[in-house]
Parts: C-alpha cells; sequence; structure tokens
C-alpha cells in the first residue's frame, strides 16, 4: 500500500515516519510512504504556496495552483485523495479498516487557515478530521491517520492477535494489564492473573473490561447495541 | 508553560516539536518542551523498559519501575501527570483550554499493550484519548495534545485573532475559504468575497458556516443548544 502525504513541513513527519513500527513496514516492503514539500510545486521565485484569503480576515491560506499541480502528479487513478481538517468526517476504527482496502492515499495537509475551496471541490476525494479540536496544521492528523490505517493492512502488526485485544477493536476499553514484578513497592498485581486458570482470567478480563466501559464510555455500550451484532462478548 | 513526554520513542517526537508554531514559540520562550527516552530510567543492563503481561496474552507492556522512576523524576509538585491511551477522556476544545492554564504536564506514552495499570492508579492524574481509534504508541497523541493545548497558551499563535475563526472555537464549522487568483482554470471565487462589502461578506461566511455544520454535524448545534450560551452567532 502506498501513501504519499503533501505538506509545507517534510521533516514534522519523516521522523516519526522512520521509526517504529512504519519505518519497519516500510523497509519490509509492506509499506511505501513519500513526504512532499509543497513549495516544490510553487511557481513564483519565493516558493510560497500561501496568500491572504478573499474577502478579508486573519491568516494565511494555501493556493490552489501548487495544491492543484503536486496532487496531479502525486495522485495514481483511482486514489483516494484526503484532506486533513476539523470539519471532516471524524476519523474511526471502522473507517480505517476501510481505508486499509485501498492502493493509494495521498493526504493532503492544510496550514493557516486551511486550504482554496477549490481544491476541496474538485480534487479532494474524502476530508477525515482526527478529532474535536484545531491544531496548527494537518501533518500531525495526516500522520495519525497513517499510523491507525496501517495496522489494519496485514503482517504490519508484528503480532497479528495484539490487534483484537485493543480497546475499540471490539468495541470495549482495555482490561487493567500488569507486568513484573508481581510486588511492586507493595502495589500486587491481582491473584487471578497470577493462578494459571485461563478461563478464570479471561472472566476477569471481561469482567473488567465491561465494567470499565460502562463507567467511562456507556455510549459505546449503547452503540453497540444499535449496530450489527459482532459475535464478539469481550477483549479476546 | 512547561511540557514533559516520557516515550520510547524520543525521535518520533523531536522532528514535529522543532518545526512550525512550536518551535517558534520554544525559541521564543513561551513553550519549554523536554523529551525524554524512557529506557535512560530501565534498571538492567539491556535497558529494556517492557515484559510480558501477567495472566498470558499477545504484546509487551511497559513494566512498572522505569515509569515510577521517571515520573517521579520530572514531574514537579502539582504536575498534571496525562497518560495517552485510547480509553481515557477524549480530547476536546473546553479541555485544551483548561490544560492550557496549567504550569506543567508531563505526558506518559505507552506502548505495545499499554502500561503496569499500578502506574495509572497511583501517578497518572489524568487519562486522555485523542479519539475513538487506536495507535502503535501514544508519541503522536502526545505530540497533538501539546498543539492542541498550545494554541491557547497566550502570545504563542501569531495572530491572535486566527483562533476565533476556527471550527470548534465557538462549536460551528468554518466557511470555506479562497485566495488568488480569483479565476483558476476558468473556477470563480463567489463574488461578495470580492465585494469588498464586509457587512455582506460576514453574512454570507455565517450562512454558509451554519449550512455546513448542519449538514456534516448536526450534533454539534443540538450539543450547543443545551449547553451555556457563548454570546457568539458565527464564526466571528
Amino acid at each position: 500500500m502506498r501513501f504519499d502525504l503533501i505538506t509545507l513541513f517534510p521533516r514534522m513527519a519523516e521522523g516519526y515516519l522512520q521509526e517504529s513500527m512504519l519505518g519497519q513496514a516500510t523497509k519490509k516492503g509492506l509499506l511505501d510512504i513519500g513526504v512532499h514539500d509543497l513549495r516544490d510545486w510553487s511557481q513564483n521565485k519565493h516558493k510560497t504556496a500561501d496568500d491572504r484569503p478573499f474577502g478579508g480576515g486573519a491568516g494565511m491560506l494555501l493556493s490552489p495552483e501548487p495544491l492543484f499541480l503536486s496532487i496531479e502528479e502525486v495522485a495514481t487513478p483511482g486514489a483516494e485523495v484526503i484532506y486533513l481538517c476539523p470539519d471532516g468526517e471524524t476519523l474511526s476504527t471502522p473507517m480505517a479498516r476501510e481505508l486499509a482496502a485501498k492502493e493509494h492515499i495521498v493526504l493532503v495537509s492544510g496550514h493557516y487557515e486551511g486550504i482554496d475551496q477549490r481544491v476541496r471541490d474538485t480534487l479532494i476525494t474524502r476530508e477525515v478530521s482526527i478529532g474535536d479540536y484545531v491544531l496548527t496544521n494537518g501533518t500531525l492528523p495526516a500522520c495519525v491517520l497513517i499510523d491507525c490505517v496501517a495496522r489494519y493492512i496485514p503482517d504490519v502488526l508484528g503480532e497479528e492477535k495484539s490487534l483484537t485485544q485493543d480497546s475499540f477493536s471490539d468495541t470495549f476499553l482495555g482490561f487493567p494489564q500488569f507486568t513484573r514484578p508481581a510486588d511492586f513497592r507493595g502495589m500486587q498485581v491481582p491473584e487471578v492473573l497470577l493462578s494459571g486458570d485461563h478461563a478464570k482470567i479471561d472472566a476477569w478480563r471481561r469482567e473488567q473490561s465491561l465494567l470499565k466501559t460502562k463507567q467511562r464510555r456507556p455510549d459505546l455500550l449503547e452503540k453497540r447495541s444499535t449496530s450489527r451484532p459482532s459475535g464478539k462478548e469481550g477483549p479476546q
């Protein structure tokens, strides 16, 4: 699968993309990620890609020309061209699964006050938000989207099973987890986890998961009861 | 204001933190951001900071000892110690405003299956999620939180006015924006924006904002009608 990111701040993304799971997936050839500097498509001598908005107002806007030229050069036919913006569709696990089936995703990172509306109306195929808050630009959200989607590409996650245990993989929040030492400064690991009785451990984890979901996110349980049954009753 | 980030992947955050608004705010002395490698507090000779979970299951968990030692060393008295995790409280504009009033925020980035529950129960003062999806680790979410909160620290945003016009600053989505040229490949900028009539432009923008919010996020208008009146009727 290929991702291309078009941004005014390529260095903002590079450190992240070379590290951890994504760096490893790229080395293995499972992922191919290109990061492009929007200024490379600027046609003026100062290599600027922004301008003041028509009608007045604070801040700058990304100009149509470099965005059109860059997207036209980078996007392959049928590519999903995503603009990251706070008024887009909210990123979710089902959306990430759906996007993981695409062959090519182009991500357009806005900055300042956003991008010229004509780009949104003609070249952007989907607008995505990572949450109800505003950031200085779309480069971090683009990295969040790549990370989230890449997890659903086969073989990218080393241990496949890990995926099914996470919060939101099946609408329940995760259960409490403990590792060595069993006694740390007098704080003990719950006895059931040391029992070796896997049926009991599973039951305890299911119960803890459900309890935390009820306390913290009852909306997830409501959503679940109105959506298709998943056949899964707990984080296993 | 000071942020400290404790992570297994410091390089993931560094590129981002040196760029754009945050890099500038740091240079101006408005922000002070420390990035720490959790492995520096590992007490074993391989400098590992993770271990397998008690009770079985896939993946690794961050161990209590290096987390306790690092948080105890880095956090000042009264600091907010935030663990980024998908089962935390969802980041929002009101939360960002609230956090911007703190003097010191310590961010703990989990990895793999998460962190030992004893750390969450004793040292973590707040658990925050950036959205209903799972990522490979908490370093990107920590950067998202820093970016989002930093916008509300006085003088960090160059043009203060810019803040009030963004989506979610006052529960309406943003209006369409256009910049030069007025005619790009035959696509015209709406005439009203070229009129110079600011009352008319304001009215058009308000209308567009409300229309987009109604179409895309009617839930925001419902929320608004049940919350305190803001005295603001549009993105101005």
